[in-house]
């Protein structure tokens, strides 16, 4: 293991982190809907948005507090979206900023909004107000778990993960969660994903190491093919743990940081593909011998996001043609008469044909929880993982009546 | 009407054109798999092939023998694609135009060679040429319907269509038929479309009124966004009819011959959209006030391809949240503040943004089986339709083990 992980770590691991959650009732009552991240002290951010024309009014808002480099918290909220909301939505997500800032004693401009929910509707800000009073009285260095739980909407079970590095002798620890499920897609931002470090860190290499991380992880998975208005990953780094700041892309410490970053972003990305709606496998596509990264991308992407290969895998039937086919579309490079496809360790197709093959091991392989798929492209020397899952009953039952 | 429907009309209606058919148990036994048409005298073809990098022999075969834009028949089986099948299948798919071509008595350079079915299997050669010696017997006039049905695999009912019009005083027939379902997706050739007409035309003037045609129709449907090997779009013209031959596009008989099989092309991909895999609904969007073609083409067939928006439509929910979402990711160029939505007749989002309307009406209408969904871009001039259906369980459960 490369990283020491935190056990039961999340958003709070690193130092300085509080989270606290509220029962807003925003759109049911009974559940955790609001959450707040605060950090002790000054802190660099980032962030990447959602490629979606449509921006719900917290994508712009967090974007123009990010302007600076600089921030202090998340609030984020589940149940309503604030998206296609016109002014009145914008003015919402200032007043949630604010109303956060005024609790935990920072200026409005330093909180970063996020919401996730129904498309269209408007915030009810009067609970969300005082979701945010209560939010502000729970937050604790232990309120990272209880976040987890209050980003959700259709998400079968929270996501969070902490690792911990090494920098200049200090122990740096990243700690991150994450919202998925449905209307994830590659290239466009991806869902909501907060990641908080005690790293010192500079703005611009905080960045840069984001969205390299972004690149390899949450946009290589897909469920639907849908993108948000909502979709954003931020990161904040307070750099209490005390390291050497980081504001070189060539120092090693960069290097180092940024890998252990990806590493978190690819984590939480894989929590998400299988916990798409209506999963029950998680598919891990694997497109080796390409001759350029983008060819390999694509490929990947193609294949993990076919509806056909989904439904395949739901069926658990070795219909290797599917694959080849998403492969055919993806836009990808490559000479179809050198393909050769892997179910696990299987080889199913060779040379872009079929070969005999144990169809009752191919079963097998696929009846597994997770399901690697390979495509040598025996083109160059490139390669891209995707991940995605079945598509199954249950994804249309959730997504056929979603708003009652 | 501008055009005179043929009552039950299809492949065989225009002058000079027979079908034969016969069930050759390629996959199956008891039902017709293999069907030949056949055109009297010598016609001009074209054709339009699916862009998929993996093409099935039988495109290859066709590409090739529509060269000179000169052919006389197609051969066409279900159960088998003849894809992925290296030189024995593109052997294969010339020894069924030859065998053809020795039972009619032509070059098998003249007969364009068609296969759907399951991908990375050999044809099974015995049968397929027992099954062109029987459907040589079976040549007749009237061989249309059972034609139509032969080229069926997951279709729920056959898809035929022939229409009439008057050029220079004589009566020009255009018939057709299709095999869709799933695998049919915009930008790629299609799925199996088949024209025949007894109109003089020249090839290079048919073949531009069959990209023009296509570019408006199958091009325009999305099942399930995967596009297949083998999909291709032929027509034949054996003049017939005794018109002046068409050979100059601008020409006022080129263009009423183009919009008469642009018409034809329509009125399939609408059949073969509502005939998607599972599908209960026909949806058809409607992109107006774009800037240009291109913008109101992106963005019809993005929210016609959506997975939330389908599954919307199949669980009657009025979620214009999603149709806007995936207007967002089409790529078209608008303003998102201007954007108004309309189900049916009921507008349900207005300037980007939500508005009140009557959620019993919008069920109502979201209960019929043909939905129309209207996006006002208000750019400019320039619209789009595009067709597709909704997502539903039968979908999976057609997908999730369909080699078995």
């Amino acid at each position: 293991m490369k990283y020491l992980y935190v056990e039961k770590g999340g958003i709070t691991s690193p130092q300085g982190f509080t989270a606290g959650s509220a029962q807003a009732s925003i759109k049911k009552p009974g559940r955790y809907d609001l959450t707040m991240i605060y950090s002790k002290t000054a802190a660099a951010g980032a962030g990447v948005f959602t490629q979606n024309k449509f921006k719900a009014a917290p994508v712009q808002v967090s974007m123009k507090h990010l302007e600076d480099g600089k921030a202090r918290g998340f609030i984020v909220n589940s149940g309503c979206a604030n998206a296609c909301t016109g002014d009145q939505g914008y003015k919402d997500a200032v007043k949630m900023a604010e109303a956060m800032g005024l609790v935990v004693g920072c200026p409005g401009e330093e909180i970063l909004v996020s919401s996730t929910g129904v498309i269209g509707a408007y915030l009810p800000m009067e609970k969300v107000l005082n979701g945010i009073e209560a939010a502000g009285k729970d937050l604790s260095e232990k309120g990272g778990s209880t976040a987890a739980l209050a980003i959700m909407t259709t998400d079968t079970y929270p996501k969070e993960i902490a690792l911990q590095l090494e920098l200049d002798g200090k122990t740096i620890t990243i700690g991150a969660m994450a919202k998925g499920s449905g209307m994830i897609h590659p290239n466009m931002a991806t869902m909501l994903g907060f990641i908080t470090t005690d790293a010192a860190v500079s703005p611009g290499c905080l960045k840069e190491a984001l969205l390299e991380a972004n690149q390899d992880s949450f946009n290589m998975i897909t469920v639907d093919g849908d993108t948000s208005t909502n979709d954003m990953l931020l990161v904040l780094a307070n750099g209490m743990a005390g390291n050497d700041i980081i504001s070189d892309r060539e120092e090693p410490s960069y290097l180092a940081f940024k890998e252990a970053l990806r590493e978190v972003c690819i984590q939480l990305a894989v929590l998400m593909a299988r916990d798409g709606e209506g999963a029950t496998k998680l598919m891990e596509v694997q497109v080796v011998g390409a001759s350029t990264d983008n060819d390999a991308r694509l490929a990947a992407r193609s294949i993990a996001g076919s509806n056909l290969v989904k439904t395949a895998l739901y069926g658990e039937d070795a219909n290797w043609g599917r694959i080849i086919c998403a492969l055919g579309y993806s836009g990808a490079e490559f000479d179809p008469s050198r393909v050769d496809v892997y179910l696990g360790g299987l080889k199913v197709a060779e040379n872009g044909g079929g070969r005999p093959f144990d169809e009752e091991e191919a079963r097998k392989i696929l009846q597994e929880k997770s399901v690697i798929i390979k495509v040598d492209l025996k083109q160059g020397e490139r390669m891209a993982k995707a991940w995605g899952c079945d598509l199954s009953y249950d994804y249309v039952k959730i997504n056929a009546d979603y708003r009652t």
